[in-house]
């Protein structure tokens, strides 16, 4: 997908929404565990209710690779029903690979060429010749770890040095590999004050912005401080949304939860 | 594997081999490829040729992935052979993962109740939370990154900080985190003057040292700057190996490179 493509998806369903598909045989409801493949049957009810209201959908792939061969399989079908819609929903494997380039090569055949995903998360210790590989295709995406929404983020990411953090200097250092039209980066929502920073650092890229909702990233604040012209912002809500409802409901409380999570982004969509 | 059991099995075969099984279809003997599954055949065969030399197996989960659900399935049939000899040798899946707690403890799933491995490759960046998850399987590994033998290593990981590199503050946290029975550090063959600083920074882990061979690392340099009372070192080569020939000779060539790779480490091990 390009960036004028996902700048018109954002203008056009005013959201800036990505549901994150972290789907848990645990947790999903007990009445679809009779289906033949319920994470799929979970995740297409999820895609089918929320379709005109998020532009980008992530499956967290290690839900899927938990489950094995059989979860391979479901996210493969997931990515197959996503990639019906196209021109509706931009799509992140949210994978946080990264390798030497030789190997990197073969993650990106994984994501671009085996499952057709618009975009791959990536994680920037091992550095250029591991972020490259995922560049080379066309109209993909990487989207590299910047600042991550965890605790462990304080480890290492805020380390200074020459009077820049560590995540700064990946920010900086990236845009050399990438413009706004290939690289996204990670910036969790549980740091509006640095995500406002980074803004600075590299006005025109996206972020993916992952944390509201169950981590407490609060999505108004978040606009405030990372939105930019082209909107600017991939926000992440999982378990909040998909989980909403344990019921026979849950498609259409997930509906509801995403309603009112795109609610506080509407007013900053030009 | 319990440490003591990984050192005995060094001293046993007087080796510190370790072969990764990077199979690539383009690059097996075309021979195999009339196998229904000429990717585990081709494991097989060179698992079965090196057994008695390598003290550890170590598939690259990309070069699998990247062939979709058969290279899943591949991967499995691999595992589950190699630990049909899990008294034999030390397995690592490396795969670089590392997530946020909550999804870090489903790759640990992944790899450690699906797939059973004794270790997993996971990348630092995302801190504690990221990691500390797979330390709470017995007897099971985490190989953490620490320096790599890759030309991106430089982008990041020398980044120095009140006196220390990015990578050696990597190595003394981790330590927090788990001792040497259970947490090892990748550091790689193409370094060793940094191998041996890092040796005194963490006298008694298990380094695993990818590099040697096609990335130009050699072996003796490494043994004199890496080896301690354990052995120490799990030193890794790859394609010089399990592409020692094209033909139907390559399980014979694989061994006597196998073999050819251990000799410069056994006058090292005591």
């Amino acid at each position: 997908m390009t960036l004028d493509h996902l700048t018109t998806l954002i203008r056009r369903k005013k959201s800036m929404l990505c549901v994150g598909l972290d789907t848990d045989l645990k947790l999903i409801p007990q009445h679809l565990l009779a289906e033949e493949d319920p994470v799929f049957e979970f995740n297409k009810a999820i895609i089918d209710a929320t379709l005109d209201i998020a532009v980008a959908y992530k499956p967290n792939i290690a839900f899927y690779e938990a489950m094995g061969i059989k979860g391979w399989q479901s996210l493969e079908k997931t990515i197959q029903y996503l990639n019906q819609f196209k021109d509706e929903a931009f799509t992140i494997a949210d994978a946080k690979r990264g390798d030497i380039g030789n190997t990197s090569k073969m993650y990106a055949k994984s994501f671009f060429e085996w499952l057709d995903f618009d975009s791959v998360t990536v994680a920037p210790y091992m550095g250029e010749d591991s972020v490259t590989p995922f560049l080379e295709y066309k109209d993909k995406w990487v989207i590299l770890l910047g600042l991550t929404s965890n605790r462990g983020s304080k480890d290492f990411q805020f380390t200074e040095s020459g009077g820049r953090r560590l995540y700064e200097r990946v920010i900086l250092k990236a845009q050399e590999w990438g413009g706004p039209d290939r690289l996204m980066y990670v910036v969790g929502a549980t740091h509006p004050a640095e995500l406002k920073a980074i803004r600075a650092l590299a006005p025109d890229h996206f972020f993916l912005v992952p944390g509201v909702g169950a981590q407490g990233g609060d999505v108004r604040e978040i606009c405030e401080a990372g939105v930019n012209k082209y909107g600017g912002l991939l926000i992440n809500s999982a378990r909040q949304i998909i989980y909403a409802s344990g019921g026979t409901d849950f498609a259409e409380k997930a509906r509801e939860m995403a309603l009112a999570t795109r609610e506080p982004m509407m007013p900053y969509i030009s």
